[in-house]
């Protein structure tokens, strides 16, 4: 069956907005494997049975299912030895794990609060009763009292990325001359909003706002040539 | 005249606690330099005047004056690259970057709202004077109102400690199997509550404890040997 991840979709099959398969993505780009990113909606569980749970990215490689981003990346390595690496060694993999959780731990909340109501929009219905009990339920108030204060929230999420900020003054990537795994795991968690909000978040001004249209041109523009919101 | 490190002290001159300096005496160390550390306070600024500025770590290395924590790393490995790099290639060097930034940004806020009364208690008199007004105008309140919710500051610390907590559940060191300028720059952070607390800050069965704990017991345990002041 060749190489297929399931890879969270709107309504519109084409509009692709988890920040974690935007990460898995990336990874198998930066390998040079070829995949299909095959649409799949929260509600669809009964499609990653094989994978024994139900979230995604979920990585059918052949006939071996893997799920999880990182797991997916530490897979990839294994399994494709003689291909570029991921993880070119464990100093390496340290750093990308730290700014993987750094991306998870500082940024995802802000980011959440800032564009809940424009991810709630993308779903179709049963989708969106779905994200909206589960995610209410996870954070023990409404998606609206969520998104209740959107200037304090991207005050908030400008404020953590300063590390990054001040890091991507001397060099164009979290991996310093050329990408890792630390930049697609930030990519990611920005392509989450990118993908559903009508305005852009970043000032394209700013160092990080450069970084994010540089990782939009790697591989050929792929992570460009994605559908929006606003396209 | 040798190798002299201007380092931060207390009333007491054997008490050193500033984060910046533990920085650089970590990186002399990586690098197996001697050195002597000598303690300056904060408004001796006549003695750093060949440097250019008022505040340390300066290193005096035989005629050449660097300051700023950062720069003497650079300048280490460009003096001595026959000796074991601090920045193994411009990818690791950007990795200690982002961590080194991810600490200045993320916890010194809250470390400083957590232990400031502690760290005021240290200077003498002139410098205490000279640390509160210096302060209470960087942050526009005073030291008091600074520390006023110490269990809160306490919380937000061990939340923003939590992309390294979970990082160090695979590896030892923020470098993976060995420590790198990373470690260096987040344990100088730690060495500042570390140094003027009267409890321990972390709690030692989190990893981030266990780091610390192998931090200090680096070099021979040159860290652990340092005053405290609980010692």
């Amino acid at each position: 069956m060749g190489r297929v991840l399931f890879d969270l979709a709107g309504a519109d099959p084409d509009l692709r907005f988890s920040p974690f398969c935007w990460r898995t993505k990336m990874a198998l780009k930066h390998k040079g494997l070829d995949f299909e990113a095959r649409p799949w909606r929260f509600i669809e569980k009964e499609r990653l049975t094989a994978s024994g749970q139900g979230r995604v990215p979920t990585l059918v490689d052949n006939d071996t299912w893997v799920h999880d981003s990182w797991s997916i990346a530490e897979f990839l390595d294994r399994a494709y030895p003689e291909s570029r690496p991921i993880f070119e060694s464990e100093r390496d993999k340290t750093a990308a794990a730290f700014q993987t959780k750094w991306a998870e731990f500082s940024l995802h909340l802000p980011i959440f609060r800032v564009c809940i109501l424009d991810i709630h929009a993308v779903p179709d219905e049963a989708n969106k009763k779905y994200f909206r009990e589960s995610r209410e339920e996870r954070f023990g108030m409404t998606l609206e009292e969520l998104a209740s204060e959107p200037g304090k929230a991207r005050a908030q999420l400008l404020s953590a990325l300063q590390p990054m900020e001040q890091t991507l003054k001397a060099v164009p990537y979290l991996g310093g001359r050329e990408p890792n795994y630390g930049d697609y795991a930030v990519f990611g968690s920005l392509m989450w909003p990118n993908a559903v909000m009508r305005e852009p978040l970043l000032d394209q001004a700013s160092s990080v706002g450069q970084w994010f249209e540089r990782m939009l041109d790697l591989f050929d523009g792929y992570a460009r040539g994605a559908k929006t919101a606003r396209s």
